[in-house]
Parts: C-alpha cells; structure tokens; sequence
C-alpha cells in the first residue's frame, strides 16, 4: 500500500504521497525545501505513516485521494472502540476509515482490535497497518462494520453496493455486525435508491438472469472487464449484471426479486442494515443515525 | 455479438457495424442514401452478418476493428476443412476467424464443424455464429487450434499469451490440437521474446509468487482490475502477476522456473507448440511455417 508523510507547520499541512517509502521521503524532502524548513531524514520517516494505495484500492488516484472521503473514512473510525471485533468494508472512503484504525493502534489510543476483511484490498492493507487479522470463520457476530456504499438514502436504513464486485462477501460481514456504519461521500446520496444493482451470477447463469431482470422491468448489463477479455469475474468466480430499474421504490419487492433469479449468488441491495451513515462533505463530515 | 454491413458497389466497400441488427440497418440505409445507392429493407438485411463485438471481446473498438488483425483472422481461417474439430482461441484477430468460420458454415462452404472454446467470450461468438460448440471433454485431441499472441517470435515457435487472461483454458486447448496457428498482427513480432509473462496464481500464493518471480530475476507486477475494486480475477478464480523478465533467451528454463513457483497455476509461455503464424501487415496476409 502507500505512504504519505505528514507534517503541521503552523496549522499549514505538508504533504506528500508516494507508493513507497523511499520516494515518499524523496517527495517530503522537496516539499520542506521549498518552505526552508530543515528536517533530518530520521525525523521526515517517522512522519510517514500507511495509507491507502490509490491504485490498488480503485483505478484512479482522484477517487481515493478525493478530500471528503478522506475525511468521512478517518471519521467514521471513531466509531470503533477498543476489545472491538470490527468488519473492514472495501471502497475508497473505507480505505481511509481502515487506515485511521491502523493508526491508532499504532498510537496506543485503540488495542485488542480483531479485524475480518470483506475483501483481498482490504485484507492487504489492514495487514500492512499491521491490524489483527483474523477469518470470518472465526466470528458468529461483529461489533461494527464500517462499509462503503454506491448509492445510500438519507431517509431509509438501505444502500445499494456491489460497484467494486465485493458485495457478497461484504454483505455476509455487514450483516454479521451489531452496528453498520456506512462511511461514504454526500455525492452517493438519492431517495429512493436508483443505482442499477450489482447482480452476481454463475457464469452459467448470464443469460437467463438477464432474462429475468428484464422480466422484473429492469434494464441488465454484464459488466465487461479492462485489463482482460471478455466478462469480469468477482473473487468467487462470478460474473456481474448490473441491473438498471430506475427509481426503486419498493425496495424488499426488487430485493425478494432479484434472489429468486436462478443462478443469482447475490445482489446489492442492502436493505434495512444500515445504523449509520458518515460521510464527506465539501464542508466537513456529517452523520445520519437510523 | 455485434452487426456489420458489406456491400461491394465496383469494388469499393461499403460498411457499416452497430451492436444491434436494427441499429447497423440504420447506419447502412445512410451510407448508402450519401452514395446514392437505393437498396431495400430486405437486401439490407441479407447483407448484415454477425461480427466479434468490439465492446465484448476487448474493451477498445481500435483493437477489434483493426483492418489488419480483420484480415489476418479471416485468413487464419482458411486453415479449417469440413469435419475438422477445431479449438477456438481468444483475442481480437482470433475472434475474426472465429467470425470467418460462422460465415463459411452459413454459406456451405464448410460443414460439420465442431468447435471447442477456450473462453466465455469466444464462445458466446461462436454460439451467436451458429457453429456447433461442444465441451473439451468430448475429445482427447483436436485437428486446428486457432488462437491470439502477446508477442510471437518469428525465428522460433514460441509465443506469450494471457494478456486477456484466458491463458490457461488456451493452453490445454492449443496443446491437444494436432496443428496451433497463431492468427495475429506484425506489430506483435519479437526475437526473443520479451513481453512479461502473465503466470495465473491461487489468490493465497499471491506475495509469495512474487518474492520467487524476484528471485528468478523477473519484475512481477500484481494485475489490478478496473471496473472492480482490488485485483483482477481470472474465470478459475486465481489472480495474475505480469512478471517482465526483459529478452527470454532460454524460454525452456523460464517456463520451467515459472511452473515451479508455488501455488503457480499456468504460465503464458507457450513454448514449441506453434506450427504457423498467420499475421496481418498493414500491406496483406503473411504466413510463417514452422
């Protein structure tokens, strides 16, 4: 994963970023010059600290490094307390979330944190911060997830997940948790929900799930992959539909719908799981409780 | 699948391709209406075949549609004969051979053809095309295999392949054919070869595939997904480290090397299997035996 160094000169933030250690004080270093400020390379290291990757956790730096899903993931850490069983959700602002939690075990301000990841992205970087680990075998329930979301309503308990392929394992942790908090950006917001929803399937079920979507009066996309041909496969071996309905306002209907699909492994709809939503604003962080 | 139109007026093409029958309709009646040509709905129709999907088998029209890789796999195709079981491989310039073969079957030139598909992708073309599909298990030897490259090496009858992934359903496949013709472009040509080898991996052998890739005097590089957070997935469920060696001088020891490493599933070096090399030029069709 990343680093970033950080450092306060008089409430001005300097910063760098880099996607390691040595090219991060390499970066630092510059920046400090600039500003005449004189630091020894033993001081400039012990500011660098992990952060998410930006070209792991997503494809592109701006989604990661975006400022308000920085601020709403550090923020919804704040929900974990020590002796915690913690689920580790996967998205760009949950990154930072998961991030926050590695350093403040780090600070001695959290301990005995057990973490179970919802995916291989958030399973390598809770273990670069060196957060316990440990499987969802482990755990009949969790004391809080803190997750992310495509799309979250700020009237209802419900989000619509599945954009990053994660949903079926996020969905089986985010359940598992006592408390959800959804850690997102204002962006994402819509009442109702009307994200098209991520539809994981057998291979061998594409085309009759697409069949049934478009029965249920939803308009169905196989996603194609980049960086490989053909159709993207999720870590459990399935393709994704991704199932336009427009407005959805009966939720538990389209829900209830979308398992029946025949070879259908699991949708997006999250529907009332959610405790709390946290998220990014350009003006600061802001909390919805359900 | 998509749609294309041709229609030959004194030698000069006409065309036009759409993703649906209707569209490409459409676009044909306004290329001819600008030359003046007046052709009916039915005539229009006739002339409309089924073509490799440029949005379906790679994620850029360019590579699909490139004039080069069209011709190189429509002649590659010229290689199967009546009864033949025939390996279909993946790629944009084996696609059109694929194609070329649909429309052979449909026009009579070619019958009793049985297909075996060594992708999703390919075999939702060939199904489309109407070629009779059935499974790898239904043979223990196949007559042609046509299949894509990475990089081919004139001199030798070499190739790396699983830039698309598919690799390890592409070897099986293209080593139980009697003869592999490789359908590519001159611009992929190399001796050595030297493309970084794409080595498919358990998702759990992951760090540890790359530590021995290190050792082995390669540079590995973890294939990220796009349209999906996290690493991108194969359709067996294993993960894809690019390892770039520079120029392969002894391919029979790197290969070896590479299926050493633990949790290795399949390599893309393909070495000493390929009869002929069938390419596109920006000037005509070449042909290499080996």
């Amino acid at each position: 994963m990343a680093k970033q160094f950080v450092y306060d000169e008089n409430g001005e933030e300097i910063s760098a970023w880099a996607e390691s250690t040595d090219e991060v004080v390499e970066e630092a270093r510059s920046e400090l010059s600039e500003k005449g400020i004189d630091l020894e390379e033993e001081e400039i290291r012990e500011r660098v600290r992990v952060i998410p990757s930006p070209t792991r956790i997503k494809s592109s730096p701006e989604d990661v490094l975006m400022d308000k899903r920085r601020r709403g993931g550090i923020e919804a850490a704040e929900v974990v307390e020590s002796g915690m069983d913690v689920g580790l959700g996967t998205g760009s602002t949950t990154a930072w979330a998961i991030a926050a939690i590695g350093w403040k075990l780090e600070s001695g301000e959290l301990e005995d944190i057990r973490g179970v990841a919802t995916s291989l992205q958030s399973h390598d970087l809770a273990r670069e911060l060196d957060i316990p680990l440990t499987d969802v075998d482990e755990f009949e329930s969790l004391d809080v997830a803190i997750d992310g979301a495509d799309q979250w309503d700020p009237e209802n308990p419900h989000v619509v997940k599945g954009g990053g392929a994660s949903h079926a394992r996020e969905k089986l942790i985010d359940e598992m948790a006592d408390r959800l908090v959804v850690a997102t950006d204002d962006e994402k917001q819509s009442t109702p929900l009307s994200h098209p929803v991520p539809l994981s399937v057998l291979p061998e079920s594409r085309n009759v799930a697409q069949s049934w979507v478009k029965e249920q009066g939803g308009d169905p996309q196989l996603r194609y992959a980049e960086k490989k041909d053909g159709p993207l496969f999720t870590a459990n071996g399935n393709l994704i539909v991704d199932c336009d309905f427009g407005e959805i306002d009966d939720i538990e209907g389209r829900a209830t719908d979308l398992a029946r699909i025949p070879g259908a492994q699991e949708h997006g709809l999250f529907v009332d799981v959610v405790d709390d939503v946290i998220y990014g604003a350009d003006d600061g962080v802001e909390h919805v409780e359900f």
